[in-house]
């Protein structure tokens, strides 16, 4: 693996024709063996990074982040703002049933199907200026490589910003007829109800269903995000390949023991509910830890009764979520944890029981497209590693109609959601290149 | 160990003068050898029974409960109506400064100290009908067991009813001077704050100096008390012989991490301030578990912060409680728990740190009164055992002015502070037995 610290001055022999390892061929052609395209088109760092500026001060806030939810004014205003830029590239731009910003340009062969790429630029309340961001500015980049180079793709294009990522993922999920009827009632952080907000972003709640695409009209989807990890930092990795969105399940668990008096009940009489929970918040640690795979477990809340210092705890209520690539992969970290629940149970006297309150579907990315990416990088001179998406982001929908990937980019210390979220405009600028080489190899390479 | 299934047969051979153990003599002698007075004299089961059930009265609620919190009309109307019995049996009754309701009755020997036994009326708001009545019903007839058979003691006796155990123990703090001024002003659940409730109760609280006695001036304590725990009644023992009113020490322990992403954050790269006080909790189980002695510990709250199922916990907010007869024995246990706590910081990358807020001495019990308590009980074919009380009582106040004993009695599974709680009537006639016999042994065989 190439470190990050070793970039600088690999990034710079890279810019002048050269390349390092041996899996990159020396010359560059218009088809290289390994499926890496190179026409020698880069990202203008200067202009990715002015337009990275601009589009922060839509919703700007005090904290030097940004409240840019979804159908806000800002969300309008940097759409609009966005949109003038796509044109210029020479997209027509327009607005799906959904509100998602969709502009097309067409390619040299009518008869392949579209290649799709981007993000989204809504915020959360009290957001930072790269989740989302990166991606739909490293979009409209290569869309404006593309036209000064005046590079036709064989394939149609088609860039997406979708609509409410943060807000529940209505724009993507509505292109797989996800969206149901209750959830336009949902009043967002805007002030605005989802079905109010799709109006202001030139939708039409009406008509959802137009939303829809058909699965395999798309010949690809791509994406280029912040990490909102901390791994790609820590390691000194430019490049994150995405082997997929984990699914996620959520559990209640409950531990039910006897509430007792902490002063008059001798140690090998009690039925510590807080016992039993702490060694079940052990056991599912070890479990997510031990077990080779990349699924991780969590207990982020417990509570127990009656919650005194003087008092053995009855009742224990916490929360346990898995995720990991497959759901399988879930159900069998979770039946691992569960036995283990068993025997803790019968060790302590404790009760443990079990209801599933939340599913995300795994999303996997296409193996063919991982390893465009990573030759990409390498040929860009970029270290790179495969990871899972730990987040849900709009590619888990799009999952569902084509093949998908996933670039990622190292958020720095892997904060995310708050205005210090931040991810180097270096590394900006690779993750572009890398998405503009993937897609362009993906064009060329690709039969459909 | 004589268990309580064959209690019934015994005990009614023991009525008929019949003593099985060996250590008991066959004749009833004025001064028995192994220091048990033996004057035929026992409680009056029906009598004792009767005014259980009438004291109930006093404050009854709709739960089959009371509601006699310190202060209330219902206190106030049950001391009188206390008051009444105690006078019929020969004691002249007042209150002091600070309302404790105190019988005298002169002995033979007026060189002698008085010995003093009692409990207290008052409840929580809630409460049931035998915490701390029993010992005020048990005295009470002890003295009127006396009075039926003319017996006069050696030693001047103090019946004493303490105030307001259940808010405080401000009875019996005041008899050694640890009520302290801003205490007057604590608004009560009777609603009158302490020093209003003072003067209900006919006493002074602007004088509260007056009511201390001077360590040395009581020969004894005596204290009859249901045991509000489940180890006489699980197993089946008649009698405890209360070796000390165990201290309490409290600490806020704070558990810092590193709060994450629950997705994008890799098992191996977790500072998760919830497993490591779940390794804490665990541990502190274990070493009051495993140590030899009566110590326990109990992590009674525990609060993660920011609390959320998928995130990470940054920072767990938890109490810990240890209780020893020693207040060494408490430091130990703590320091082994810390040294723990260590280690866990040292295998997850979280800190601890501790803050002690709360602090209760530890009273032990006089070593002669347990082996009489023991003997007295030994001599009624009653079982019995040696126990720390883990629960406070007047008696630790007590402690610090003279030999204190006191007498467990069975709580039927363990149930205190609550409408459910139960003592069996057998029960509380052979606690009353005890303190009678316990109190007449003293008596008898003391010097002082």
């Amino acid at each position: 693996m190439i470190t990050r610290r070793s970039f600088t001055r690999m990034a710079s022999m890279s810019v002048a024709g050269t390349w390092l390892t041996g899996l990159v061929p020396e010359r560059v052609t218009a088809r290289s063996p390994v499926g890496i395209s190179l026409q020698g088109l880069s990202a203008n760092a200067r202009r990715l990074d002015d337009r990275m500026k601009t589009l922060a001060t839509f919703g700007a806030n005090d904290d030097g982040g940004i409240d840019r939810v979804a159908f806000s004014d800002a969300n309008v205003e940097a759409l609009d703002w966005c949109s003038g830029y796509l044109r210029d590239a020479g997209f027509s731009v327009e607005r799906d049933v959904v509100g998602n910003l969709v502009a097309r340009k067409a390619g040299s062969d009518s008869s392949l199907r579209p290649i799709m790429f981007g993000s989204h630029i809504d915020s959360v309340p009290g957001g930072g200026n790269y989740d989302g961001q990166v991606g739909s500015m490293g979009a409209m980049e290569v869309a404006s490589v593309l036209a000064d180079a005046g590079h036709i793709t064989r394939h149609p294009l088609e860039i997406v910003y979708f609509t409410n990522e943060e807000g529940g993922k209505t724009g993507s999920r509505a292109l797989v007829g996800e969206v149901e009827a209750f959830e336009l009632d949902i009043e967002t952080a805007s002030g605005f109800t989802i079905g109010e907000g799709l109006r202001r972003l030139g939708g039409d709640p009406d008509r959802l269903n137009a939303a829809r695409r058909a699965p395999g009209t798309l010949a690809a989807f791509l994406e280029l995000h912040v990490e909102q990890g901390a791994v790609l930092d820590e390691d000194e990795v430019d490049i994150g390949v995405v082997e997929g969105i984990v699914g996620i399940m959520r559990w209640n668990v409950v531990v039910d023991g006897m509430t007792n008096h902490a002063g008059t009940t001798p140690m090998d009489r009690r039925q510590d509910a807080m016992v039993g929970a702490a060694r079940f918040v052990t056991a599912a640690h070890r479990v997510a830890r031990d077990t080779p795979g990349r699924q991780v477990a969590t207990v982020g809340r417990l509570e127990a009764e009656p919650g005194a210092p003087n008092v053995i705890p009855g009742r224990v209520r916490m929360t346990l979520e898995i995720r990991d690539l497959s759901m399988e992969g879930i159900e069998r970290t979770f039946e691992t944890i569960r036995a283990r629940a068993g025997d803790i149970a019968e060790g302590t006297g404790v009760r443990f029981s079990f209801d599933r309150f939340y599913i995300s579907r795994a999303a996997p990315t296409d193996e063919v497209i991982r390893g465009v990416i990573q030759r990409s990088a390498t040929a860009r001179g970029l270290s790179s590693m495969r990871m899972p998406s730990g987040a849900g982001h709009d590619a888990q929908s799009m999952a569902l109609l084509c093949p998908v990937g996933m670039i990622f980019v190292p958020s720095v210390r892997g904060i995310s959601h708050a205005p210090e979220e931040r991810t180097e405009s270096d590394d900006i600028v690779n993750g572009t290149n890398v998405l503009l080489d993937t897609l362009l190899a993906l064009d060329e390479s690709g039969t459909t």
